[in-house]
């Protein structure tokens, strides 16, 4: 494993994952839900912002926080995830922000429909693509830049995004996206756009830095690729037993240990979640229950009868479209969508 | 700047800093308050929970959240800090939870004085010491232990310490200690014990971990140390301008720049802000105003010229018992209580 840069380091200070012990909520608490701000979190007077609909549409809208919160509004329970996620595990070492497994959260978001509203502005019949446009403001690649990402028009419409001014029942937090940040199920993270200023409907594919530059899945640098978009089906556990501080070995007691955690796939329902406590060579079904929602993890547990010794646990998710999760990490330029199975290794004792 | 380890990482990745444009809130929102949490976050029943007051006390006490919440309460803004922020700056490297400058936060705590608590279970003559036990429960420097922390009797009835069960008019999230938590305003963050369950009168000076070998001050290895206690003065600044995604380097541009950030010291309030853009070469005076509490951080402001050009900037915050903060850092054992001045280096670049 390679060593992290004071530069990665001072993303990882800012930046941060779910603890792994925070599987245990079906749904996240407020501040525990990883997060990922590529630029400075902005001010946001709530008063004076606003949402702006334009580009190929027939009737540009421009709608205050109070009318928005005026509409009828929906609340889904979402798991995301970054697409960076497992970063740190590649080999050779791949520079950014720099996650092992736990770029994770479930939220119950609460916001208004995007399509209906995509459909009361009335997209003209060449528009194709949807640009979500942030108020973060920096500079990546060389290129200054409001973070924006797009969908085509029929993701737009048929994804079931909210665009969403609650988390858990409270306003969004700064962090999040407040006053508003889009919200598409199912798909990974950036996708999900925060402080949201505008949305323009255009014709040509959009080719903003991070559309055409950043999260891309690229096999090589010679490879274009393509924009990453529905998360990769993953399990995790809650690491069992007491952790040590400095490294966080897990120390187990002999008995009965009940292995839980969660599994979610932005591509079909999860399946099936298999549990391993020999590091892979075999695996045991796990009992699966559903999560807070179709666009939410599943939880999932195991009864283990630990004998003393060393083991590495792991676990594995399917989901019904047949897509697992590989043993080992698949590398890739920009350090996007690593799935390969967790490895918790665990020493346990005598009671 | 030495390189971090994967164990490291591990640490960065599920603790975290507060992102220094928070520092724009004079109450820093949950979930953007700075976290240090040793082992897991323990899962409490709040029902079954109770704080047992006990030791070399008259009436043992046993009291229910819901027997705390009834008595009367106080809210108190405070500042706290880690001990270890500040580390990963520290050459030969200092292996820990690997802080830049970011780990605090401010906060509104809701709870019940220690000191009438303390009185009401009666003290006897031979208690000299206070040992707050948490909930949490693991492993460091080979002991197994849950996190523990003692105040001299004297500090304990006299610091203005609290019982904390509401951060910010909230509950405690799980992360920040629920249900209780000790809040000791001035003091480095590992005093405020999380997930509180025992207080305990004692004759003699306590020797857990957390005490005798973690958080003490130690110029050398053979050096037995002191106790890490009230927070050093520190001042930092919201870093001006637009960020690189990756390096996080300044680009502000020319005109007037309004710089801002905290300062605080648990020791003395603050006396004195200063601002220098050329590295710390010349200072001139920001302007102060009193924060949200006496226990809390004082901001400041200062209006700067911005020229194009490269600069350093800094700031440094001297507190009424002449404390200020060194512009190299100090080294020590356990990389603690690193105060050196925060350096922005920016580039100024024509509108």
């Amino acid at each position: 494993m390679s060593a992290i840069s004071l530069e990665e380091l001072q993303l990882a200070a800012r930046n941060h994952g779910m603890p792994l012990e925070a599987l245990r909520y079906a749904v996240t608490p407020v501040g525990l839900h990883y997060l990922l701000i590529h630029y400075d979190i902005p001010v946001v007077d709530a008063t004076e912002w606003r949402l702006r609909i334009g580009g190929l549409v027939d009737r540009p809208l421009e709608i205050s926080l109070g009318e928005l919160r005026a509409q009828p509004s929906v609340e889904i329970a979402a798991t995301m995830e970054c697409a960076g996620n497992g970063r740190a595990r590649l080999e050779p070492h791949v520079v950014s922000q720099p996650w092992l497994a736990e770029a994770v959260g479930t939220a119950r978001w609460r916001g208004v429909e995007l399509g209906p509203l995509l459909e009361e502005a009335g997209p003209q019949d060449a528009a194709a693509e949807v640009v979500f446009t942030g108020l973060d403001q920096g500079i990546e690649g060389g290129v200054e830049q409001q973070f924006q990402r797009a969908l085509s028009l029929t993701d737009a419409v048929e994804s079931g995004a909210v665009l969403a001014y609650e988390i858990n029942g409270e306003p969004l937090p700064p962090q999040h996206g407040f006053p508003l940040r889009l919200l598409v199920p199912g798909w990974y993270g950036m996708t999900n756009v925060k402080w949201l200023t505008e949305i323009e409907l255009v014709a040509e594919p959009f080719v903003g830095y991070q559309q055409a530059q950043g999260y891309r899945l690229r096999a090589h640098e010679d490879d274009p690729g393509e924009p990453l978009a529905r998360m990769r089906p993953r399990a995790l556990m809650v690491p069992p037993g007491i952790p040590d501080f400095m490294t966080r070995h897990r120390t187990v007691f002999a008995g009965r240990c009940d292995l839980e955690g969660r599994a979610w796939s932005g591509r079909a329902p999860i399946a099936r979640v298999e549990v391993s406590t020999d590091g892979g060579e075999t695996w045991a079904d796990a009992e699966v229950e559903p999560g807070p929602g179709p666009y939410a993890w599943a939880g999932w547990s195991h009864a283990w009868e630990a004998g003393p010794g060393e083991y590495e646990l792991c676990c594995r998710a399917t989901d019904a479209s047949g897509d697992t999760q590989p043993l080992e990490p698949e590398w890739n330029v920009g350090g996007y969508a690593n799935n390969a199975v967790q490895r918790v290794p665990v020493t346990v004792v005598p009671r």
